[in-house]
Parts: C-alpha cells; structure tokens; sequence
C-alpha cells in the first residue's frame, strides 16, 4: 500500500504540561508536510510522544492532523500501548478516524517474550486496522528477529515494517535478511535519519524521518535522488545535513525537533516531562544549525 | 525509618482481563503476608503490575491492601509513571490513603538523562511522600550510578534504595559504592531474590523480595539467621529455596510469581496481557516446586 512507501514526516506533538494537545501548533506542523507533498505522516510516533498522551488526546491530535492533510497525505498514527487491550482501542480509534495504517511498537515494562509480542500484534490486528510494526528496541527494549518478523508480517492486515537502519556497510545484508524472512509485499522502510540515504540506495521501500518532519523538501530530495538511482546526489545532500545528524546522535532526535521546530517558528514547545527541553546554549546550537541548512 | 528495612514482600497483583484490580484475591495474598509479620509489604512494585494499571485501580489496590493490612505491617506502594504529573498524583493519593513510603522507579519509552531522572524524582518528592528509589534497570533502562544515589537521596523525602543485587562476589563492592555514595541514614535494600542472603550477609538494610509475597516465613527466616550473623543457616535456607530460583532466573520471577499463587491456592489470576501466563507443563512445574517447599 502507498501509504507506507516513501518518505514518511515524524513530527513532534506539540502539547502543554498538563498533557493537552496543542492542536493549532499541530496543524501548522502538518498542513506544510502535506504541502510539501511527503508520502505519509507519521503521526503520534516515537518523536511525537505518543506514550506520554492519553487516549483521548491521542484521538484529538489524530483528527486535528487529518483535518490539516486534507486529505492530500495519508496519516500513520502510533496505537501502540503498554496493555494489549488499550492498543486494541487505539486502533479502533485510528481506524474510525481515518488513519491510514496504525504504528504499532511493542512497548514494554516487563520484558516481552517473542510469543507474548505475536499474541500481542495479533489481537491488536483485530481491529481491522492495517499495521507496521514499529521496531524500536531504544523505546521498546524489545528487538525483532527476522524470523519474528516474518511470522508477524503474516498475519492478517500486517503490511509493513519499521526498522532503524544499521550502519551502511551492515546494510544491505540487514534488508536482505528481512526480504528473506518477511512475505513478498511486505513494506520494509527505516529510520534513523543519518543512515536513512544509505538505506534507499539500498532499495528500503520507505524512509520513516524525524528530519522529514522539519525539511520535508530537503527529505524529499535525497529520497528521489536515491530513487533515480543518483548515489552521488542522494550522498550530496545527505551530507549537507551533517549538522543536523550530529545533533540528533549527540541529544537525541526528539529533543533536537523540538528546537528545530522552535527555531524554524513553527512552536515553542516543550516534551512532555520527565523529558526536558535542551539547555539554552544547545538550543542555541540547533537554532543556528536550523539556519545554516536554509529554507526546508 | 523501619518501613524500609528488614523483609518486604512483593505480591502480585490479581486482575481481571479488564484492568480491573480482583480486591478480595489481593486482601486474600495481604493478610497472610501480615499474619507472618513481613516488615513492610511492597505494593504495585514490578511483580504488582503498577504500570499496567490505571490511577483509579492502583488506588483501589492500596486501600484494599491498607484494610487487610490492619495497620500491623506499613505498605510501600509503587507510584511510579512514564509522566511526572501522573507519578506526582500518585505519590499523592499514596500519601492521602496511608502509605508509608512511596516505590519510585524511573519508567521510560524515550531513554532519560541523569538530569531528567533528578528532576523527575525532585517534583515527585514534592507529594511529602517517603520515596523509596527504585532502581531496576531490566524494566525501567535507566541505570542509577552511586552519584546518581547520592544526588537524589539528599532531595528532601528520599529515605531509601532498591537495587537489584549482583552476584555475591560483586555484593560488597557495591553496597560499598552506594554506602560512600549515599547520605547517612539512607537505606540500602536489595532485589533479586537469588542473591538476598548474600546481600543481607553483607549488610543491607532490606530484601524486597518476590518470594516473600508467597513464602513470607521461610524468607523471614533467612532474614533472622542472617541478621543473627549465622551464615550457614542463612545459607542453608536460602539453598532450600534454590529450586524457585531456577524458575524464577529462567520465566521471570513475575510470570512464576503467577503460577505460585495459583499452585499455593490464594488466586487464579493472570499477569496483564501483552503478558502470557506460563505455559501448562511450566504451571505445572512450578506447582511441583511449591509442593517440594512445603509450608509458606
């Protein structure tokens, strides 16, 4: 399905201390990332906080973003939770909104077994919902074998996979592993913004980038060059987001989008506490990191 | 203060398919544990299931377990959360029912700073709640550092640490660590049931153990011998038990924490999915073994 080819924009969710969505500094987060023409919007992921929110606000953040596509780009939404039953419901939310695909990580306190991690997507399939798994073992602490992956790719309404990209020179033997065990038509995309350009040439089916929720052009770009098979260009711009990458390794890719959304004034926003904004001299740093990449 | 030494018990916590908390099975897993006269009763910690449970049951859950404690045994309880504003709720409502001292652990999805777990547990102490750090990496992937112990037990209310216990080659060297780290007077307690006697040897101020929410007079008696200074016998009891540490290093303690309950005729209740119960023939194991200890 389309909607998990590309590239897909993983913006933050803009929300106050008491955990409210801000639903108008949302939809100028979104409305640009349709007009930009991205694939998908990768709402309510790893970057967007989605643990933090309730329910409820995940369902008015999903209405909101939907209401700024317009239509014009599918939404991925996270329904991932650490019950499987409140998973379950989170995509039967997704799904009545109008959420294209649910995102759905194995969020875990006590560690998951493999089986408790199949039981789990397969109840949640049940709500009709088409799925990625979302394999994240820095948030999750759970990581997918590919064995796993296949088994779960398999089973009704699973369509695709996100996974975090190795180095490159791991690579193409990590996507080839994943074609080996996944069914034929399974999606297989990645995040991991630095090692994103490598991971197209590659022949990823999907780019799922935090960058993309900021420079959705500039994403863009590296993606149809990847596409057309242009390594040298796909590597030429890659490298002119350098700056950027370093940030993301050095403070984490969230805390940095929230910077960056502040220094492109598109929000001021901080992430959802325990999580802290960066301190004012990095903010500094991202803020002119923001502005020597230039327009988005 | 005594709340946080000596034995204390981690029971399960029983609940139904719903989330909703089964108060008489717990009342039922409370009395005894009281009766066997534990030191204090470690309420909603990992093996109570506190993350998978709404505000509102782990409120039920508390008062519950206060009614059936009869105020012969204080109640620790886990007031831990992925959001500061809802671990500050907890702490508080844990405070208004009676707690003596509340289990903090720093849950996380996005991994956190050392700055952010200060300050997590900063505003949480702001409740006036007794707080009990509660370190345990294998569910929460934040690991405290000595320093890390020794910054947060000097915020006003802390009076306590929970650590997992390493192997008993390593037990003095880091109980060491944390003494010299830690303020005097804070209390130094171990997990990881398979080490306690050790831990206790050595000199720590407290078990929280899973075993003991089941067994609570054969854990008491290790308790006693090791506090007496008699190392054999501590020994020599804690080798009885060998066989549920095998099932518990092997299945979780949590899952066999199950198991037991059901095997010794207290409840029949599952952990909450994503979470499996254990599979027939381990069930039944697990039963064989609690034949093989006889008495709690």
């Amino acid at each position: 399905m389309s909607a998990v080819q590309g590239l897909s924009a993983f913006p933050i969710t803009p929300s106050g201390p008491d955990g409210r969505v801000d639903v108008a500094a949302l939809r100028r987060i979104v409305a640009p990332l349709a007009d930009a023409g991205v694939d998908s919007i990768g709402l309510l992921g790893s970057t967007g906080s989605y643990p933090y929110l309730t329910r409820g606000e995940r369902r008015r953040a999903l209405d909101a973003a939907l209401d700024a596509a317009g239509g014009r780009v599918p939404i991925l939404v996270g329904v991932g939770a650490l019950r499987t039953d409140e998973a379950l419901r989170l995509a039967e939310d997704a799904r009545a909104a109008g959420a294209a695909a649910g995102l759905l990580a194995p969020v875990s306190y006590t560690p998951l077994t493999e089986g408790e991690v199949f039981e789990h997507f397969a109840a949640v399939a049940r709500a009709g919902l088409p799925l990625c798994i979302y394999d994240n073992p820095s948030t999750t602490h759970f990581a997918f074998t590919p064995e796993l992956v296949g088994r779960v790719a398999r089973l009704d309404g699973v369509v695709a996979l996100k996974s975090l990209a190795p180095p490159p020179e791991a690579m193409a033997a990590h996507l080839g592993a994943l074609r080996a065990a996944g069914p034929a038509g399974l999606s297989i995309g990645y995040s991991v913004d630095w090692h994103a350009a490598d991971a197209l040439l590659a022949g990823a089916d999907a780019w799922y980038g935090v960058a993309a929720g900021l420079f959705p052009a500039r994403c863009l770009a590296i993606l149809r060059a990847a596409r057309a098979g242009d390594a040298a260009e796909a590597r030429r711009l890659d490298a002119a987001m350098r700056p950027l990458w370093d940030l993301f390794k050095a403070h984490s890719s969230l805390r940095v989008a929230y910077a960056a959304a502040e220094a492109l004034g598109i929000c001021s926003a901080e992430p959802p506490r325990p999580l802290l904004p960066l301190p004012r001299a990095l903010r500094d740093r991202v803020a002119e990191v923001v502005r020597g990449l230039g327009p988005a």
